[in-house]
C-alpha cells in the first residue's frame, strides 16, 4: 500500500518553517502499514495542485494533501478538489451546526465566514473537525482515495488519529501491524547491533526491527504485522522479553514517547526519593528537561547554576582550595559541588557538571568539550571525565543525556 | 528564476528525521532572487530519481538534489545523473588528490572505497568537497542546471555557501539582492504592521518587507532588489533608520541570527553589569537560554531553580509568611524570589518566576498557565502577572520570551 503526501502554501518553500506535518503523516501512516511513495511541497495555485494530484494518483493509492484550508485563503483546495473530481461545493448543515455548537460552548460569535466552512464539495465524506473550523475531506474513486487536512499540526494531527488512520484501515481491509519501541541508551547504533545480533537473526518472519539511533540514545522498534492481533501481541511481548535479558543493562524504558527524564522521574516516585541538580557548563539544560516532565515537583527539591566560581563556594560549599589546586574543571570540584547540593537540599541524590562548552578555551585552559559529571547518592559521591567535542550546544546536549544516564543506573541500584 | 528541491533517501519518507537541509537550501535560495518552485522527497530508486529530475526540468531553471553520494551506497545518484545525461563516470584525480590531501592532514588512512568517491559523470563540473568525502556535481545544459549534493546537513551547507550560490548568482546573472533582518520583541503581527504602516507603504518599490512571527517576536525582513548593490544598500540603510524611529522600543536586534538573549548579554557587556535569575515554573529554561551564549560567563553569575516551596525559604529567603498568605504563585513571591537572589549573588539584576505550567492545577489551585515574573533592578523590584494557557511547554517557552522582554526594558533604562 503506497501513499503520497502533498503540503500546499508557501511558508515550507520560502524555508520559513520544517515540513513537521508530513514526518508526522508519515511516521503513522508508516505504523499502520502504509509506505510513503513520495512527499511533495507546492504552491497555494490551483493548477498546480491539481498537477500533483493527479501525478501521485497515477503512482499511488492514498494521496493525503495539507493546507489550504483556512476561511479567509479563498478556499483554494476546496475549490481545486471540487474541480478534479468534477463537483461542485455544497453546504453541509451538519458541518455547520457542529462549529455553531462548538463555539456557542466557548461562548464564541459565530460568523458568516465559519459558515463558509461548512461548504464542502459533494462527493467527499467530511472529517469533522473537533479542534478548529475546517473539516476534512475524504474523496474515494476507483478503490483510490484523496484526503484533505487543515494544515494546523494539531488540527491535522486531531484528525489524523481519530479519523484518517481508522477509515484508512477500514477501507484497504490492512493487515495488523503491532510495534513496540525500546529505548536503549548509553550505547552507539553499532554496538547495540553486535550485543543483540543472534536474537534480531531468530526474530520471526513476521516480525522487523528498526534501529532509530539519535543523540546518546537508540530506540528498538520491533513491527509485527499480520492477520491476527493476539498472535502479534504475544510474539512481540516473547520477542521483547527475550531482549530485556540480553540487554538489561541499557533498556531505559519502553514506551514510544518515553523519554529517559521520564523514567527517572517515574522511578523516583516509586522509590520515594529525590534529587537536586548543581549546574556549571549544562547551564540549566539537566534541570529544564527534569521540570519538563509533569508532576517533576514530587521528587526534584531545586538546582543550582553555580556559573561563577563564587557560587560554587559560597552556595554549594566548594573549597576554595580544590579550585585554586584543580581548577573549576575537575573531577574534585564536580564531586564537591554534587555532595554541596546534596546536602543543603537534603535529596537522596545529586548530580554535578563542570566543563568548558566551548567555543573558546576559558581561564581554565581546559579543552574545549571537557566535561565532569559527578553523582552523589545516598552513600557515596563519583565523578567520570568526558570530551564531548564541539560546537557548544552538542557539548550542553551531550553532557545531560550522560548526566541522566548516570543517575539512573544508580538509581536502579539503590 | 524557479527552482526544485528533491531530496532522495529513505529517513524522510519513513518520518525518521525532519527535512531541515530543504529549509535551508530554499531559505538560502530565495535569499538570492530564486523562488522554490517544489520541494520532493523521494526513495533512493533510479527510475523515481530519472523521473522526478525530468518532472523538474521541464517546470524550473536550477534543479538541486541532496542525497545518496555517500560511498557505500552504491552511488545510485551519481549513477542516475549519469545515465540521465548519457554520460559514464570517470575518476577524477583532482577529487582524489584533495581526498587523499584532507586525510593526510588528519592522519586517517587512505582507502580504495575513499577513491571510488573520486568516480564522477565526466560532463560535470565537480565542486570540491572541503569538509567531506563526497563531492557536489554541477551539470549545466541548454541554460538549465542540475546540482546534487551530499545530505550530511553539515557539507551540504559548505557546499552551498561556498559553490553553488556564487555559481547560480554567476551562471544566471542575478539581480543583487540585499537584506536585512529587525527583530522585534513583545508585540504581535498585526500590532506591529499596524505601528508601520505609512512606513511600510512608502517603502520604495524595489524593497520587499516580510514579516516573519514566531512565539512573542516577530522578524522583519527588508530585501531590496537591483543591478547596483551601493543603491541597494544605501537605501535599505535609510529605511531600516525611518523604522527604527517608528519602533524603537520593541527593536530587539538587527541580525538574522541575533536573538533577545544575545541582544541582552551585549548589553550587560557594554554596561559591565551582571545578573542572577531564580525559577520556579521555567525550572531552568531562562538560565540555559542564558548559559546558551558564548561568553555568558561575563554577565550571569548563577541561578536557583526554586521548585520546593523549601528553597524559596531556604535559600532566596522568601518570607514563609508570604506563602502562607499570598500562595507560592504570587507577584508577592515572585518580588521575594528576584530580590532575594539579586542580594545573595550581588549582580545589577534579577529575574524570578513562579506559576504554574500544567497540565492540572496544582495544591495552590492557581489557573494552569499562570506565571508571575518579576524583575529586580538597582533601585526597585516589580512584577507582572501573565496567562500563558497550555500546554506546559508552552508555558515555559512564553514566560522565558516574556522575562527576556521586560529585563531588557529595565537594562535599556539603567
Amino acid at each position: 500500500m503506497l501513499a503520497e503526501i502533498i503540503t500546499i502554501g508557501d511558508e515550507i518553500l520560502i524555508g520559513q518553517i520544517l515540513d513537521s506535518n508530513s514526518k508526522f503523516i508519515a511516521t503513522e501512516l508508516n505504523k499502520i502499514g502504509v509506505s510513503i511513495y513520495q512527499i511533495t511541497s507546492i504552491q497555494d495555485d490551483k493548477n498546480h495542485i491539481l498537477e500533483a494530484i493527479e501525478n501521485a494518483q497515477s503512482k499511488v493509492d492514498i494521496v493525503i494533501l495539507t493546507g489550504g484550508l483556512g476561511p479567509t485563503k479563498d478556499d483554494i483546495t476546496k475549490l481545486t478538489l471540487a474541480e478534479y473530481f468534477n463537483d461542485k461545493l455544497v453546504l453541509n448543515i451538519e458541518i455547520v451546526e457542529q462549529i455553531r455548537t462548538m463555539f456557542a460552548k466557548i461562548n464564541y460569535p459565530f460568523t458568516e465566514v465559519n459558515k463558509n466552512q461548512g461548504l464542502v464539495p459533494s462527493k467527499c465524506t467530511p472529517l469533522f473537525n473537533t479542534v478548529g473550523t475546517a473539516p476534512g475531506m475524504w474523496f474515494e474513486s476507483n478503490h483510490k482515495v484523496v484526503i484533505s487536512l487543515p494544515g494546523v499540526p494539531f488540527e491535522m494531527k486531531t484528525l489524523m488519529s481519530l479519523s484518517v488512520l481508522p477509515k484508512i484501515q477500514q477501507t484497504f481491509k490492512l493487515p495488523f501491524i503491532v510495534h513496540k519501541t525500546i529505548l536503549t541508551y548509553g550505547m552507539g547504533e553499532s554496538m547495540v547491533a553486535e550485543r543483540i545480533e543472534d536474537w534480531e537473526n531468530n526474530l520471526p518472519k513476521f516480525i522487523k526491527l528498526a534501529y532509530l539511533p539519535s543523540f546518546g540514545n537508540v530506540r528498538l522498534r520491533l513491527s509485527a504485522k499480520g492477520n491476527c492481533k493476539e498472535v502479534l501481541d504475544n510474539a512481540v511481548k516473547n520477542e521483547v522479553g527475550k531482549l530485556t535479558t540480553i540487554i538489561s543493562d541499557i533498556i531505559v524504558g519502553f514506551d514510544e514517547d518515553e523519554t529517559i527524564e521520564v523514567s527517572i522521574g517515574k522511578l523516583l516516585q516509586e522509590k520515594k526519593q529525590t534529587i537536586a541538580i548543581a549546574e556549571s557548563c549544562t547551564g540549566g539544560s539537566i534541570c529544564k528537561r527534569i521540570t519538563g516532565i509533569p508532576g517533576a515537583s514530587k521528587y526534584f527539591i531545586g538546582g543550582i547554576i553555580a556559573y561563577n566560581a563564587s557560587v560554587k563556594i559560597n552556595e554549594l560549599g566548594v573549597d576554595k582550595r580544590l579550585i585554586d589546586e584543580f581548577s573549576v574543571v575537575s573531577c574534585q570540584v564536580a564531586e564537591a559541588m554534587a555532595q554541596g547540593i546534596q546536602q543543603k537540599y537534603q535529596t537522596t541524590y545529586a548530580i554535578a557538571t563542570t566543563g568548558n562548552a566551548g567555543p573558546t578555551t576559558d581561564i581554565t585552559d581546559t579543552t574545549v568539550g571537557t566535561v565532569f559529571i559527578a553523582i552523589a547518592t545516598p552513600s557515596a559521591v563519583y565523578s567520570e571525565e568526558y570530551f564531548f567535542g564541539k560546537p557548544r550546544e552538542k557539548v550542553i546536549e551531550r553532557a545531560t543525556n550522560k548526566a541522566f544516564e548516570m543517575i539512573r543506573k544508580e538509581i536502579l541500584k539503590n
